[in-house]
C-alpha cells in the first residue's frame, strides 16, 4: 500500500462510552489513522473483549494502560500516538506515560484534574517534542474557524464583549443515583475535578479565546449545585474581564430543561458582531454595524479559507459534530506527519488555561463570588 | 352616546417622539379613552401646535403641563387621568402634581430618577387612592401573561434559574454627538439618572419578576461604557441572587451590532423550562423535563386565560409590540372604571423596586462590581 | 378640532365576529376615520344593539344596510364611505348600493362571489369617480411594499419562479357541523361562492401581483374537498404561467394540520430571490445570485421608502396583522381625501382579477384539471 | 483480525468528486467495509493513480470497470460488492456486469437514465439473487426514518397531502458553459437522462413513498428550463394524484437563488402533520389535531426506535449528510451479511419507480402537462 496510516492506541472508551465510538468515528474519516492498539476500561477482561470486537489484533488488546505502554514502546511497529479518553483524573498519568514513552498525545479535555498537573503537563510536552492534541471539538467546526478568521481580519473591530452560553439539561435530576452513563463519574469530585465548569464551561471558555484572539484576565464565578446531593456545580454564572477593556459572561449549567447541548459564542466589536449556536453549525450569523444581518452558511457565499478547508460537502448539505471532531483529528495528522506545521488544534497551552479557569471559577466561588485573578 | 370612555391628558410625546405616538395608537386601541388635554413638550407655542394636529381643543391644549394641572383640575369636564411619556427626570414632577391633583396616572418606565423619589410616589398613591400604572410594555405581551400563569400553576416547578437579556445596537457608536433623537437625553445623567440599566434593564428586571412571582434580594453588577466619552452605562453583566436559592443573570447592552431589540426571558425550575424572545412575541417554548419542546402560540392550542383574554385576533395574524401596548392600556381602563379589580399592570410598587435595582447595580458597580442587597 | 376625519358606517362585523373587531381597530389606528353608523348584522334589533355597545348614535344604528344606505344619504352629515363586511354574497349588493348613493367602499375579499358581479362593480367604480378600496390585508405589510419596491427596482432581475403558499389547519374536521363561527359561510357555496380558493387562495394570488407586477395569463387547478361532506374545496394545488415565460405555484389549503395562517411568498428572478413569511412578517430574506442571505427587518438596515413609511415603531419591535390592516386604511383616507393620489391599495381591478382567478380555478378543477386562460 | 469486513470496489469518484469522497466516507464510517479495488475514472492512467492515494493496492487499481469486473472474478479474496458513482449513464451497464459477476451493488440514483433500463436491471437482481441498494441518501437520517415509523403507527391518520420540495440555486446561471464540476454531465440529455427532475426531483419523489408508504398513480408535470441553452428540465412543478384520494405536489427547481440544498418533506393526515426541512435535519416538527406544535430531536424526547437506531451521537450535538449516507452503508453491511434481514434502504424497486416517475413527468411535459398514469 503507497499510503502511511499514523498507528494510534486508545485509552479507554470501552463499550458503548459515548466519547469512545465518537474517537473512533473521527479517526476513521479521512483515513488517516490505523487504530492498532488499546487498553479500554479498568476491567483486563472486558478491555481486552472490547478491543476485539474493534477489529484489534489479540496481542496488542491490552489488560491496562500500563501494560500497553511498556508493550508497544518495545514492538517494532510500535504505535505513534495514544488517544486519552478516559475520566478525567487518568488524563495526567496516562498523558504523562505516553510522553515519557514518545508517544504523541490526542487528549480529551478538560485536560487535568489540577492546574499543577496541567502545569507539569506542559513542560512535559515542551520536553518530549511531541504533539499534544487537546479534543475541543467545537474549535473543529467550519464556522467556528471562519469566525475566528474574521476576527483575526478585523471584521469585527476591536472586541467589546463575549457572550459564551453552554447550557444542558441532562442533569436536570440526579441521574447520578440511578447510575446513569456518565454521570457518576462527572459528578464526583475525586474523578472529574469540577462539574459543570470542567465538563463544558471549559469548551465555552477555550471557544471564546479561540475566536476572539484574547485570553481575559480575571473572573467571578457564581457556582450552584441546584439538584440536591449533588456534590460538584451543576450550574455557573462567569463574568470575565480583559485586559483590553473588553467583557465577558459566561453562562454554563446542565440543569436547565429544554437545552440539549445548547452552546453558543456571540462575539461583538465597534464594528461588528458575530453569533453563532451549536445546535445549527452550519450557520454564521455576521451583522456590519449599519448593515443588514448576514447568514453565513459553511463553504457558501462568504466563506473563509479555514471553512472551505474544513468542509467536506457542498453547503447546505449538513455536517456537524464528528465532522467537527473528524477536523481535529485530520489537522492532528498533519501536524504529526510535519511537526512544523502550525494547525488550529487547540494544544496543551489551551489545556493549562482550561485549568487555569477552573481553578480561578472555584476560587472566586470560594470568597463568595468576587473577582480573582486567572493565573495560567 | 351610550358608551363612557376615559379623558386622558398627555405630558409630553409631542412632534415625532416615538413613545407619544405609540401611547396615543394604545389609548384609541380598544376605544376606552378619549385624549382631551395635552402639554406635549417644553416648548409651550410648539405643545399647543402638535395638540392641534392631534385633534385637542384649543384651549385645552396647554403651554405647560403645570398649566395643565391647574385648568384641567378646575373644569367640570376635567380629564381623569394623566399620561407621562416626558424623559424621565419629569416623571417625577408630573405624577406628583396629577396624583396630588386627583387624577389617575399613566407613566412611563423608569418610574423616576432616583429610589427616594419613588418611594415618595409610592407613598403618594397609596394616599391619593388613585390608580398608578407604570407602563412596562412587556408584561402586556399574551405569552409574557401565559408564561406568568405557567410558573404560578406550577408547569416548572421550583425556580431554579433566569436568564434574561436585552441586547440592543443603537447606541454603538456615540449618536448622542451627533443629536440622534432620543439619544441625548438617555446619555445624559442628569436626565435619565441611568444608561441601560435604567432604560431596558428595568424591562428585564421587571420582566422576570412579572413572570417568575419572585424578587432577587442581592445583586452584583458589571457596568461598562464602552462608547468612549459616554457618561452612562452602555452595557451591563448583572447577577441575581433569590432568597428561595434561585439565581438569575441579566445582560442588557445597547452596544451589541446585529441586536435590534433583543428582549429575551428564559426561565427554568426542577420541572420545566419556559422561553419567549420578544422579536418573535407570538411564540413562547415549552419545555416538560423529559419530554419534546413545545412551541406555544399566541391563543392557540395551549393558551392560558390571559393569553386568550389578551389576544384581539386568532393565532397566527401577528400581534406584536402596540398590541402589547394596547393591552396594558386596557387593563389600565378596566382598573380605572372598576378600582376593586386586580390588573396585571405594573403598578407604583413594580416602580420602586425598578429604581431599587438601578441604584443596587450603580452601589455594586461602585464598589467594583461586588454583591449589594437590593432594597426596595 | 381643528382636524377632519372620514365618517363611516359599517355593514356586517356584528358581535364578536372577527373580521370586524379588526376593521374597527385599523380604522381607529391613525385617527382617520369616525364610526358614525352600523347596519351591523342580519337581524335588526341585534344589529342596533351591537352598534350600540360601539358607541354609534341611536339614529344611525341601523336595522339593515338599504335603510342605512338610505337614511345616510339624506342626511346633511351623512357618512363619507361604507365599510363591507358581510359574509362573501352580500359584499355585491352592499358595495353597488353604497356606490350608487355616492359613498366610497372599503370592501373585503373576495369582491365578489361571480366574475360578472365583479365586472359590473368595476363598470359601477368608473362611472361613479367614488374610491373602491379592497382590503388584502397582506399587502398592508411593510415587507410585502419593501419586496414589491425591490422587485420594481430590478434587485431579483426577470422573474422566473413565484412560490405562494397559504396553509391553514382549522377546517382540518367538519367544523360547519359544529356551526363553528365563521365556518359556516365559508364552506356553503351559495354565501362563499368557493372554498380554500377563494377564503385564502385569492389573498396568495393578489399578494404574488402585487409583489411581482406581473398577472398569469394561464392556470390548472385541482382542487379537493378532503372532509367528508363539505361542499367546497378546502385544498387546492394551483400552477400559473405568466405571458413572460415566469412560472408559478400556489398551495392553499385548510386541511393541513400545524399551519396556523402559513401564507408566504417566495419570488425568484435571474438575479436573486425574496422570501416572506406572514407568521414573521417583519423579516424579509434577500439573496443576490452568488451572495450570502441577508435578512431584513421592518425599518432597519436596508428599508426602501415604503417600508419606512409603512412603520410606526423602530425595527425589532415587532407589528404585525392588525398594523398591516392599518396601512391599508390609513392609505384609503390619504386616497379619499386627495383622488388624484395612488396609494398600494388593492382596487376594484384587483377585485375582477381575485374573481378572475377562482372563477378559472373552478373551470380548470372541472375540466379534470387542465389549462385554462384567466379571463380578468 | 476476529473482524470481518465487507470488500468492496468502486467505479467512478476518481479525483476531487463531490459524491466519490463521500461514498468512501461513509463506507469506512462505521468499519464495516474494506475498500480492495477500484476503477475511478474514464482515464486509466489517472485512475489508476487516483487508486493508489486512496491506498487501494496496485494490481487491484484498474483501467476500466470491466477489467475490474473480469479480474476481480478471478481472485480468490476477490471484492464483494460494487459501488456505481459514475454519471447516471453509466449505472445500467455496470451494475449489470457487477450483478451478473456476483457481486452486490450500491448505486447512486438515478439508477438508470430509462425506464427499461430500470426494469431490466430489477429483473436481473431478482435472478441474481444478491443485494441491490441505492443510496438515496436523505432516507439515512434518523428524523426521516422515524417520520416514517410515526406514518405507520397511524400518528398522523389517513394520508391527506404531501408536500415536498427540493429548491437548490447552484444552475441559476449556464455553469456549464464554463466546465463547472458535476454541471456538464449534468445537463447533458445523454448522460444525464433528465435534469432537475432526476437529479433532485426522485429524491423528493423517493422521499415522499419512503415517508408516507403510498404510491401516487398519476400526476402532471409542468417543466421548464429557465437558464438560456440548457438541454434539461432545470425547473419542475409536479402534482401527484394518489389511489386513496390523497393528493401531493412536489417543486424541484435548480435555479431559485438563495435555495442551498433545500429538501422538504411535509406529510399530513386527518389525524396531524410531520414537517422535515433537510437543511435542518435534526429536526422533525409533529403536530396532532388541536395540539402545540411538537419539536422533536433525534434521540431525545419522543425517539421511536429506528431514530435511536440511526443516531451515533446523543440528542443536539449534530448530526448530518454524511451520517445519513453512512446509515445506508451500515444497513447495507448488515443485509449483505444476512440475506434475510430487512432493511429501510431503497431497492432495485424503487429504482425502477424512480424512473417511471421521470418517464412519467417527461410525458406529461411533452402532452402540455396533462395528467399521465405513472407505469412503475
Amino acid at each position: 500500500m503507497s499510503k502511511t496510516r499514523i498507528r494510534v492506541g486508545m485509552v479507554g472508551g470501552g463499550g458503548t462510552a459515548f466519547m469512545g465510538t465518537v474517537h473512533r468515528i473521527a479517526l476513521r474519516f479521512d483515513d488517516r489513522y490505523e487504530l492498532v492498539a488499546g487498553a479500554l476500561g479498568s476491567n483486563p477482561d472486558k478491555s481486552r473483549a472490547d478491543a476485539a470486537t474493534l477489529g484489534i489484533a489479540p496481542d496488542r488488546a491490552y489488560g491496562s494502560w500500563q501494560e500497553m505502554m511498556e508493550k508497544e514502546a518495545a514492538r517494532a511497529d510500535r504505535m505513534d500516538a495514544v488517544i486519552v479518553v478516559t475520566p478525567n483524573f487518568l488524563h495526567f498519568p496516562v498523558a504523562e506515560a505516553a510522553l515519557k514513552a514518545g508517544f504523541h498525545v490526542i487528549c480529551e479535555k478538560p485536560m487535568t484534574t489540577t492546574l499543577d498537573e496541567a502545569r507539569a503537563l506542559a513542560a512535559l510536552v515542551e520536553m518530549s517534542g511531541k504533539g499534544f492534541f487537546l479534543t475541543h471539538t467545537y474549535t473543529g467546526y467550519p464556522m467556528i474557524r471562519q469566525a475566528r478568521e474574521m476576527v483575526a481580519a478585523g471584521e469585527i473591530g476591536t472586541l467589546r464583549r463575549v457572550e459564551a452560553e453552554y447550557l444542558q439539561d441532562w442533569l436536570a435530576e440526579p441521574v447520578e443515583k440511578t447510575g446513569a452513563e456518565g454521570a457518576v463519574w462527572r459528578t464526583d469530585p475525586a474523578k472529574a475535578g469540577a462539574g459543570a465548569i470542567g465538563d463544558i464551561g471549559t469548551h465555552a471558555y477555550n471557544l471564546a479565546a479561540f475566536i476572539t484572539g484574547e485570553e481575559p484576565t480575571h473572573l467571578l464565578a457564581e457556582l450552584s449545585s441546584f439538584v440536591s446531593g449533588r456534590k460538584v456545580d451543576d450550574d455557573a454564572m462567569i463574568l470575565l474581564r480583559y485586559g483590553s477593556g473588553a467583557k465577558g459572561a459566561i453562562l454554563a449549567s446542565q440543569v436547565l430543561t429544554g437545552n440539549g447541548n445548547n452552546l453558543s459564542l456571540r462575539v461583538y466589536g465597534d464594528k461588528g458582531g458575530l453569533e453563532w449556536w451549536q445546535e445549527r453549525p452550519e450557520e454564521l450569523w455576521f451583522t456590519r454595524l449599519g448593515a443588514p444581518r448576514q447568514l453565513l452558511r459553511r463553504n457558501g457565499a462568504g466563506s473563509t479559507a479555514a471553512a472551505i478547508d474544513g468542509s467536506r460537502v457542498p453547503a447546505a448539505h449538513p455536517e456537524g459534530y464528528l465532522e467537527a471532531f473528524a477536523n481535529i483529528y485530520r489537522d492532528a495528522a498533519d501536524a504529526m506527519d510535519n511537526p512544523a506545521l502550525t494547525v488550529p488544534v487547540p494544544s496543551v497551552v489551551d489545556g493549562v488555561r482550561g485549568l487555569a479557569f477552573i481553578s480561578a471559577c472555584l476560587a472566586s466561588s470560594g470568597q463568595g463570588a468576587s473577582w480573582v485573578p486567572i493565573e495560567n
